[in-house]
């Protein structure tokens, strides 16, 4: 028979595997409302984030309760204490792609300039692959594709230097009214800072596999 | 005498002190450099942010050590693992600082329009007083200056949506080069992300005092 501790360990494992299938269908989403305009679908992604805020709380109240009642150790202890600290990343990857849907919602008239859009997109969808990878990482406890996504996050930063020259030419030659490039610069940060906590996700995955925390063995 | 747990204990809160002056620091850095546009000192905030990440790391294994071989019950447990969650934002908080620094030594020519200026100074010296009055409710256990913290994030994003008209009236009326509002729109994002932060680090000193987390009942 599985042991309390098993079963809440179980538990904790469907709860994260449901707040990461929410986190990423948040920022997929987030990514094609960009290109859309779905201002529908923008609010609904918006009011989905309040659901993933309340499966954050409900992923620590466990993780803490665990660690308390069950003083789990080596391996086991590894897995709770990075659940820990992953759901913070995926609750605020969740708000990335929230903020970027508000945006949506504010802009005026039809998509950015068709060099703007495309850098944007292709920026959204490595960090949307990145949050899927590293979620897929921790359920298949898979640290050589954990391993991939940290490297990854420096591509998604110098998309990000792209997309700000983008926005500053297009300050420059008025290609579209300031106030939606001020947004889509918004836009740029969002989908990086997604790519840096895709990454700090996966940091947390080999730890809770090997025990090293980028590089170094913790605890 | 007092216990190897004790002893570990005040180690943790000695140097979550270190790491909360070292933040603390780069952030009021941070704030004159944008004003004073002093190069040297910016290159020296950015330098520190590599020490604060090594802080950073100190604590969590420290924090993982005590639960894996002192399993701490109670308030402990809740100072240990509020400790654990509190760093995360520590260290983004110092990420910051230095993010802004990195954009101190890119700007070109002399101080932003002066009400720009003035509207991002305030907005600095606000998102970096929320940081010290976390990091003194952390110090103090202090639960109501901590509440405090939270109910002042709003006031930084109202500020931050101030700066953001700021900027789009500034690049219509091209009172400073595009390269560098954009720039500037970044700085008020960052400091708008410090307060996010700030307030983070309040929720975790209120639960480690109550076991409430942003109100309800954790653990």
């Amino acid at each position: 028979m599985r042991t309390v501790f098993d079963s809440q360990l179980a538990l904790l494992e469907a709860q994260m595997l449901v707040m990461a299938s929410s986190m990423e269908e948040a920022v997929v989403g987030a990514v094609e409302v960009l290109e859309s305009r779905d201002k529908e679908r923008a609010r609904a992604i918006m009011e989905g984030d309040d659901d993933i805020d309340h499966q954050e709380r409900e992923i620590e109240a466990l993780c803490l309760k665990l660690l308390l009642t069950q003083q789990p150790v080596a391996g086991d202890l590894r897995r709770v204490s990075a659940a820990l600290k992953m759901v913070g990343d995926m609750e605020r990857i969740a708000d990335q792609a929230a903020d970027i849907a508000e945006i949506v919602l504010t802009l005026e008239g039809e998509a950015f300039d068709s060099k703007l859009n495309k850098h944007l997109a292709k920026m959204g969808r490595q960090a949307a692959g990145m949050v899927h990878d590293a979620a897929e990482a921790f359920v298949k406890r898979d640290g050589e594709r954990a391993s991939q996504v940290v490297g990854e996050d420096a591509s998604v930063n110098e998309m990000f230097e792209r997309v700000k020259r983008d926005i500053i030419k297009g300050i420059q030659a008025e290609s579209d009214p300031a106030a939606n490039l001020v947004e889509a610069l918004m836009v740029a940060k969002y989908l990086e800072r997604v790519g840096d906590h895709a990454q700090n996700i996966a940091e947390w995955v080999e730890y809770s596999i090997t025990g090293r925390y980028k590089g170094e063995l913790l605890g």
